[in-house]
């Protein structure tokens, strides 16, 4: 009876698909915008309508990229290595990896991963459109720069399956230390990791 | 060079200043709203415009409401006991307090905290609003629901103090053992309100 009204409701539960964002925090979120209407609310609404407009994920590698150019700045980029893809799960880390500086070649961003949990099986990631690619743009290596839990794990093993055969090399991200973190601090496995890949 | 257009850095940017969003999580909500910019981008940006075209903080107790619904449904309730205000910080803690149904009278919201660390002092409050309410409304009692942190203390000081002489009894809520937890799993400073605050 005396709640916040069903336009309240809304947002929150939409604020709360937001990926990390459980229902009290889009509460306060949704809170915060109210009290600060002209402020953060207006601006991140323009800021929003801005993406609706002029952003989208590339149609060949998934990056994040402005409708006019299409494909990205990466996918056009003459000066790059074309015999080599890296795989990702997501487009925020294509942006990581290219602030490390340490690739240059193209990118394949899968749009998720293996879940059993969330119900997502190899037909709802771009892994058709990864085959395609390979055998289009004469790809000589995969380089899969996937997370390292479980259900990552299964989709790199799920990867290496479908492309054994291609004529494509599949590589994996090394794993082991932090740069700066002390042996003795890391966990047993990421150790074996790092002693079965020494150099 | 190769970097994600300027729109959606202005996306990060704002989203950033969610209450409890970083720098991190503003980037991994910002690609996912891209992604699913159909579902999820339209979907939260109607919810918001709804939001800006129809909700509003009450002028009375700062509660949220709608626009054509000012003073809020609370303020302007004829069964509400009117003799006792509840300070809290945020419109949010008022829906938590009326989800308890265990306060019948009204509220006032401050719309904050005093904070050094943010620059936030008694001005930044509606420290104002609120003695002219005690005057006007005739209100007998003042019960303040701060949170209990530092911050908070200093602010519930500042108000006992502001508030002194004014012919008005200041109240805090009790403090002790949430209902469900085992002694065992308290700290000290709970433990000595706790015993302080025996009944």
């Amino acid at each position: 009876m005396a709640g916040p009204p069903n336009t309240f409701e809304i947002l929150v539960a939409s604020l709360a698909r937001l990926p990390g964002v459980g229902r009290r925090s889009a509460e306060r979120m949704a809170v915060k915008l109210v009290e600060d209407k002209e402020g953060l609310l207006r601006d991140i609404g323009r800021s929003m309508q801005a993406a609706y407009r002029e952003l989208m994920c590339c149609s060949v590698c998934g990056m994040i990229t402005s409708v006019d150019r299409n494909p990205c700045r990466i996918c056009s980029d003459p000066d790059r290595n074309t015999k080599i893809l890296c795989v990702v799960e997501n487009p925020g880390e294509i942006m990581l990896l290219e602030s490390s500086g340490a690739y240059e070649g193209k990118y394949h961003a899968l749009m998720g991963k293996i879940s059993a949990s969330r119900g997502a099986g190899p037909d709802d990631l771009r892994i058709n459109e990864l085959v395609e690619r390979i055998k289009k743009e004469d790809i000589e290596e995969v380089l899969l720069a996937l997370n390292t839990d479980v259900e990552s794990d299964a989709t790199a093993s799920f990867l290496s399956e479908t492309l054994a055969g291609r004529g494509v090399r599949v590589s994996r991200l090394a794993s082991g230390l932090p740069v700066g973190s002390p042996v003795m601090y890391s966990d047993p496995v990421t150790l074996a990791r790092a002693v079965k890949g020494r150099r």
